[in-house]
């Protein structure tokens, strides 16, 4: 059996190699970024939200990622075309259900998506994960108001009622499918004050899941990956502006030594 | 009485304690670098337009930012609704005229949603603020052709007439209300050289207005904190693209010793 | 006969006195990016995708860009209305064919304004001008699979049907137009690794037709412009992030000597 470190080595030697197509229907906020994100860890990112072009766009993608980030009908209506296009190439899909609880609209979206399609990563904040797992607490906005912990029971039932992988981001990640779970440890305190980073993470659970097929695997690549970068970002970075040019800095140089000497997994 | 700085940083203070949500209908060109600079001031960015969540969002919102630097019909819809939202719970609202008398949609829309509704604070440039007060002169795209001075009348116009704040950026920033007025000198000649740092001011009025009841006095805080990072910032920058990230970073580190040193208020 | 050099540095003073007015409908990835890009280099930009207002942000503008980044109907529904008022204006207009022959949709949007309206310059990267110009060969998402110089005789192709000028963008630039073609050599290997520089050298584009009614100069000259801020910035450039911040101070502070030194065409 391969270490963490191998397994994410393998993974990120994969996505550098074979630059995989991650499609994203993502918010307005984040296009950029993310994109950045992608290019710089060696995926190929497209951005759209034309439904006519939604199977062919996911015909050519190693992974369709879902930010609910922009809940506008005109960004909504591409994703039931999209992710249906995806469980029909066996194309792996990643959820981002931002600002779940924040308003009805943000709760039932992804709800209403997870009760009709099969994903293989959500990925969100504490407060996020709690309430798409029925917690009835509120968030107070796009940022969690809960902490890290709080989530990893409702994170479990969350992934086991829909059989994927699900990812709670914070100060700790945490990250659990079916009996397995680990605690991704690293980052900065810097880091939620750059906007998107959490739309980061889930944009590279996309380019590890293009070119690995256990979600589990993947999620925890893409933590890592984002706790290591960000640790290596904020070694350079005056403050949350600095930090976010790093981060693309970090992303594009990281290597075998910077994980063997970064990488805090906790089972 | 206050001191303006120990005004200034009884709000910075009362922000970064508390992070109030500042929900933005904003323009495309600015979503990612405005949502930075709130976070970065410690204030807990939103940006939507859609219809349906409006006025869930304003309820946990400590200020509403209208920005019309994209002016197309599914953003417009959002706004209506949201600024009645906000006038039913008392939540301020900001407006940020970008390209008023660039074209009639421009011009028509601020003036409509003021005749509609009660801002707290308007934030433009001279042509902007000019074009608002009926001055009949053009404007040449978003980019001011009219210098703050000369807008400094029709500024007061415009205050009496809403009956609310109104700040003129420029190389000097004019904030006037009623009777008061003033001027706040300070940041760089590089700042009109990196897009969207006065909607930056505008985000900034929100985060201010969310903890400041007075207009007058939340948009004078915005002002000063935007000259005073700006000249941070541009001692560290080699040009408009490296300001633009000190920037966030100057937002972030701003405390009293930089505002005693570097505030420039003129009244 | 101007050198390369001198005509290059007739048109960057000639934008920097006069800030032209670049109206772009463009997608929303780069709206931030693009805008800055156009600042830096001395431009005024506008973004809209307000067909209520096409027509008369047209008539303040020195130039029109349409990107078919994003396709989205309510993006595209502006394209036709502005191309055919700058038309009539005589204002010239840069397409750039953003992902053709990634999708039906992508590939026939561009064929279709192309059949419909006059262009200046069209430029895209190597997949996307073969697509355009009917090479029949796929394209994988928005990067090109095909080198640059593949594409010649596409490019010289899609050059004389439409009379207009076009370029092909890669690790060597190709600008053609009639008997004319050049090379441009130079830029940084790094500049594929941040989104939207492609986007940014069809913007700059625009600057450079705003002030030079020869399109191939026009291009030739943002192409320049291109490879040598990319040069420039690389040298400070740390990965992909500081490089995209670096470009911006280069592109604003490029001057003749940078020109003289670092200026590489083959004819």
């Amino acid at each position: 059996m391969l270490t963490d470190v191998d397994q994410i080595l393998r993974d990120l030697e994969a996505i550098r190699a074979k630059n995989p197509v991650v499609l994203s229907i993502t918010n307005y906020v984040v296009t950029n970024t993310t994109a950045n994100a992608l290019l710089a860890i060696g995926a190929s990112p497209i951005m759209s939200h034309a439904v006519e072009e939604m199977a062919e766009l996911v015909g050519i993608s190693g992974a369709l990622v879902i930010n609910l980030g922009t809940v506008a009908q005109e960004y909504l209506a591409a994703m039931d075309p999209a992710w249906s296009a995806a469980e029909a190439a066996g194309v792996p899909v990643v959820l981002d259900p931002v600002g779940a609880g924040a308003s009805t609209l943000r709760t039932q979206t992804p709800l209403g998506l997870l009760a009709r399609h099969k994903a293989g990563i959500v990925r969100g904040n504490a407060s996020e994960i709690m309430t798409l797992a029925g917690s009835g607490g509120g968030a107070r906005g796009v940022d969690s108001t809960a902490r890290t912990d709080e989530a990893a029971g409702f994170a479990g039932e969350l992934a086991r009622r829909h059989a994927c992988a699900v990812v709670v981001s914070g100060e700790a990640d945490l990250v659990c499918q079916g009996a397995a779970s680990a605690r991704v440890l690293g980052g900065s305190a810097l880091m939620p004050r750059v906007t998107g980073l959490g739309c980061t993470a889930t944009a590279l659970c996309g380019a590890f899941a293009a070119v690995n097929p256990n979600p589990f695997e993947a999620a925890l690549g893409a933590c890592v990956v984002m706790k290591v970068a960000g640790e290596m970002a904020a070694e350079k970075a005056a403050g949350p502006g600095t930090l976010q040019l790093h981060l693309y800095d970090a992303l594009y140089a990281l290597g075998e030594k910077d994980l063997r000497q970064r990488l805090r997994v906790e089972r």
